[in-house]
């Protein structure tokens, strides 16, 4: 619980919903009759409406990026370390949206909502998303919200192949595009860990075929596998050294099952944290996503070809030790922008935290951000 | 099936059982009453009993190292690539030993013998292996062939850390240790990835806390999520991207959770082979003895006083894609013996095989390796 709510942060914030009833042509084939998203902004719309700012949430991330939902809360939103007053996505200057993504489970329509057709929980019925889907939803909501153009659209990870994908689908929605950590589409090892992680959730006989909440069941054991295994790729070897080494938690070795070491406790507990928080076949749903996403495949692998219809500046930031999405991921995406004659600039910081480093306040990486949305701030300044 | 055994191949070989009624001590600081010991042996003893060399398999291993089993036999043994007439381990001039470790699930006492004490299948109730055990145990296998010193110790991956260990435990009783592809200790990352897989096993409902055999049960998806798991280890992101890519199984996206990817296919297959041929419980020992495998521990954390005892030569190979025991792992222990002014060389091979090059035939890989198993040959006819 913050006893006081730190003065660069966006403070208590609430959670909204949009309801829409205009029918959702999915990438699979599929329409979705209706849905709601949950989002949380942070800041004012100018009058031009001109400073609006979007997040794409990763993997499992939701809308609450920023601030406290309440004086109980423990932990602030998950890039508190990047938005509010005087940080990088500046609440001062900016009007900030984040929202839980279609398919989602935390407030958005996903496989946990009720299917009107039906009365019935989606559950493995609710259709698969693509960031395609994303990208159309979002904007969407950027209808609603009145925002003709984000000034920027940003994320990491999962987040920033969407930020890529407004850059190719509604070019002319956007003027900024930040990708953090990212890469232009899974390697075959990103893939097999995505596998892996299904399987465990798949064959956890409490998944019932993803009917689990039909029967008041939780795959609990399958969710914190691929827990355990998807934050086993966010850290670097290097980070766990640091932070684990070889320690024991108690001398001597035990010679039996229970926890021996400490990253075997930090493992344990981060998975079983998330199988509190986190929907199963939500998370099959965004492994999926984050599996298909290749915009270059449709252009004959021409990753060039693909983003020649961006009309924004980019911004693109990898981390030396991010082995799920290495710096090198980045350079392709930063290759093929300047072979496409687009604005772009590159910043690989140095920080041993692994893919996890795009969630932290590392000075350098915040200095590159912070100088790209002051920029952005200079130009809304000049037309106003 | 092999048409005809390949020239270069130890031919049709048979597997021998050694029975040991004198009670082991363990570390753990149980007893095993008496043990058997499966193993092959390739080439013949020479009479001053100084050309035998002991192999030492890893995590999966087993004793067939070379040859084939019956003209039925579609692959030879795990090491064939390095063992056999005019390879590395040259049988024409070497006698060669390879077992099932203690604990092993192919014919050595484990997890799945009887406990002659209780009449019962000893499951959990196996007592733990270590490193050091293992070493203890080969040396019994060694005294029972009559082999007082091996003229080489050679192992990869967890075999090279047993290889080490003899070293350091039994130093008159080999002149050369070969450690292909190993560590001095795992990192918390490789600790990380065993723990996921003992969770995986250990959470299946079919493990019956270690008694699925007599539950006649098989934990076949937790062992198969270990096996997919592991195998992501072995293999370097680059190999995969060669062997797999993203392509697909058939055109267009599936949006199902049946195989989509052909590197889904393959680590599903590896599984699924994984667990007819081996023993959950088993898994679960070797686990623990690569984690417990940290001979610098009792030297204050110092690797060079603890291979200080080391009287023997040493050949250390890496491979540069190996991310599971990095170059900088086998560079850890080649200082620490350029420091304790051990004999040494040292070769980081070029492969992008990742892990799994350890057991493939690579050219500068092999010619190191016979270059040195030469100098070995040398210094036997020299000697007699």
């Amino acid at each position: 619980m913050p006893k006081d709510i730190p003065s660069n942060s966006v403070g208590l914030v609430s959670p909204q919903k949009a309801s829409f009833d205009t029918p959702l042509d999915l990438v699979s084939g599929k329409t979705l009759p209706g849905f709601e998203l949950v989002y949380e902004t942070y800041g004012q719309l100018n009058p031009q409406k001109s400073n609006a700012v979007l997040i794409c949430h990763a993997l499992s991330g939701d809308h609450h990026a920023a601030g406290f939902h309440s004086m109980e809360d423990k932990k602030p939103g998950w890039w508190d370390s990047a938005i509010g007053p005087g940080k990088p996505i500046d609440t001062d200057h900016f009007f900030v949206v984040c929202l839980n993504n279609l398919g989602g489970c935390n407030g958005s329509t996903g496989p946990a909502s009720i299917n009107a057709a039906t009365g019935d929980i989606w559950g493995p019925e609710f259709p698969f998303v693509t960031v395609k889907d994303w990208v159309h939803s979002q904007a969407m909501l950027a209808d609603l919200l009145g925002v003709e153009q984000w000034a920027a659209v940003v994320g990491g990870s999962l987040g920033g192949m969407q930020a890529l994908q407004w850059s190719i689908q509604l070019p002319h929605r956007l003027r900024n595009c930040i990708v953090v950590g990212s890469a232009p589409k899974l390697s075959a090892q990103n893939i097999a860990f995505n596998e892996v992680a299904r399987q465990a959730i798949r064959t956890d006989p409490n998944f019932f075929d993803g009917r689990y909440k039909q029967q008041k069941a939780v795959p609990a054991t399958g969710l914190k596998l691929a827990r355990m295994l998807g934050h086993l790729t966010y850290l670097s070897d290097d980070a766990m050294k640091h932070k684990f080494g070889r320690q024991q938690r108690t001398s001597g070795y035990r010679f039996d099952y229970d926890v021996e070491f400490e990253v075997e406790s930090y493992l344990r507990y981060q998975g079983e944290q998330f199988v509190h928080r986190f929907d199963a076949n939500t998370y099959l749903l965004m492994t999926k996503a984050l599996d298909y996403f290749d915009p270059a495949s449709e252009h004959n692998d021409n990753l060039t070809e693909a983003l020649s219809p961006a009309q924004c500046n980019f911004l693109v930031v990898s981390f030396t030790s991010d082995w799920r999405f290495s710096p090198e991921r980045s350079k392709e995406i930063v290759k093929s922008l300047i072979e496409a004659r687009k604005q772009v600039s590159y910043a690989e910081v140095e920080a041993n935290h692994g893919h996890d480093a795009f969630l932290m306040p590392i000075p350098h990486y915040m200095q590159v951000f912070s100088a790209h949305m002051k920029q952005i701030i200079k130009e809304l300044n000049h037309a106003s």
